[in-house]
């Protein structure tokens, strides 16, 4: 078994590959729900979402969001209504919104609701949001506090960020099968996402942070940052915020208390060389994902490194990294 | 001011007709909500839909129902994830479910939410649902009570009727404006509409059948029934169900309490001949609808019955059908 964590486009992308080189069921992805938004009176999971249709081999590649081939007629008709258009729920893909937002009227919890929309669409990995709770990572800006997607979406992430938070999670419980997953997985890995935005949520949940600490497998991590830029998205100007370099070292920064192994691309090699002397295990190879071949190449070097013959036949060498986390 | 009484499709292309010969601010329509249902958690109403895709423009009137060029692909993801789709809600036409039902979760009544849609979408007329209460229609079937809409679209009238009912509307109170709108119309129409679930829930609302009867306007009623068939639906059945001649006449004894002018087809000459002979006001003329002339024409003479010179030259000769209705 092994367990992601999970946000955003980059993890996305991971979990495209990791499902071509092992069998979907044992896969368990931890998903990041710190962008939940309701959009149009709908409850919308946009992670959640992008690994749902991912799995269900529904998403779009070209945008890697949504659904592929989607038609946003009803974007426009909501546009003549004076509604707001700026986050893009296509036809299809409004299906899902609409089918989670009745189920979760009707009582039913975002894990439930997951469940149920995951088994209609033969999806075969299990997919735990991080929480039944609503938490919502807040973005502090010149132009007042945003949600993550209109920091991200509506507004391009121009703004400066002078924090980041997330409201709601000292009340929010993992959700069930969470701890579990990340406590028994052979190992955990953490996907190229934004660590601030779309990993941070999910370590912030009371209880998760401890149990990657505890936990019998391995964990690594895929950096999404590459030369210190991050392959996509605001990862820098948030890590900058929340006082992490934008650099591998930053990644490692943000995982220090659990991690084992971080991943990284070929062109961090000498940062790579810097950590190792620093007593971290580290991987350098080709992290870009632009074909299927190259998410499925990564997706079985990790597995290689995490579970492989090399993992089992060298000794950990990052105890140095690994201790308690302090709340 | 002319108040129209108006549900399901005849209704629509009445007031279509009307839009095009008269001012629309001068329109005031009472809208059947019997039908309406929560379809995939959103409220739909779809006789205000209609009325209100008419008015603006939006009106497929190849399908009689729904938003012209509407595409379906909301629909078919829907059904990919087992969800009932026997309810035609398109695309475009998810919009206006979607800020309807919004509005409604935010607190605001269904009045108040028809009016901001008829808002953004520039129609001048006013359309009034009958109540902001729920009535639903419930038809008694030989395979159990079905909605309006089960009935009608889900199993295309193919069921035995043995009743109908209005269930809430003893409880329900019209919306505001309903009662003001009917007692000082210069005229009432009643749209071709079936009398039964178009027209009957409208009358069953507290206050509504009183209004009609005391209203200083003259009350026509275009028949929608020609040749003793319904133009379009189940009528006829629905009629039979509560007693009533699927007739000229059983439309007449449907509305006999306030009636003061039927306007039926040409080809119910001879039965609208003995109408007059009892003692009721019957002006034949051709009220099938195929073209915007053909309803534009209906229009301009149904006003001519009941604003025009013709009625203010002719002493009235309906009281024998003009009396209060007994509760």
């Amino acid at each position: 078994m092994i367990c992601v964590l999970s946000g955003g486009t980059g993890g996305a992308k991971f979990v495209d590959g990791l499902r071509q080189v092992m069998p979907a069921e044992e896969i368990t992805i931890v998903v990041n729900t710190g962008d939940d938004l309701l959009w149009w009176g709908l409850y919308v999971s946009p992670d959640i979402d992008s690994i749902t249709y991912v799995l269900s081999g529904m998403l779009s590649r070209e945008r890697g969001w949504g659904v592929k081939g989607d038609t946003f007629l009803c974007l426009q008709a909501m546009g003549q209504l004076g509604e707001p258009t700026w986050f893009h729920a296509g036809d299809r893909d409004l299906a899902v919104h609409l089918l989670r937002s009745r189920l979760l009227a009707e009582g039913k919890t975002l894990l439930e609701a997951t469940s149920v929309i995951c088994g209609k669409l033969g999806v075969k990995a299990r997919i735990l949001p991080m929480s039944n709770s609503r938490v919502e990572t807040r973005i502090d800006t010149p132009v007042g506090e945003l949600s993550f997607e209109e920091y991200f979406v509506q507004r391009w992430y121009q703004d400066p960020v002078k924090s980041v938070r997330f409201a709601g999670v000292s009340d929010a419980e993992p959700a069930p099968g969470v701890i579990d997953a990340i406590s028994s997985a052979d190992a955990v890995v953490i996907a190229p996402s934004n660590p601030v935005t779309s990993i941070g949520p999910i370590l912030a949940v009371p209880g998760i942070r401890e149990a990657l600490v505890s936990a019998r497998g391995k964990i690594a991590s895929v950096s999404p940052i590459v030369g210190n830029s991050p392959v996509a998205g605001p990862a820098g100007i948030l890590m900058a915020a929340q006082g992490l370099p934008c650099s591998i070292a930053g990644v490692v920064q943000a995982y220090e208390d659990f991690l084992d192994v971080l991943i990284c691309d070929t062109r961090d090699a000498r940062a790579a060389d810097a950590l190792r002397k620093a007593g971290l295990r580290v991987q350098c190879t080709q992290t870009i994902m632009r074909s299927a071949d190259d998410k499925a190449a990564l997706a079985r070097e990790v597995l290689s490194f995490v579970v492989g013959d090399l993992i089992k036949e060298e000794p950990s060498a990052n105890t140095a990294f690994r201790r308690v986390s302090q709340p």
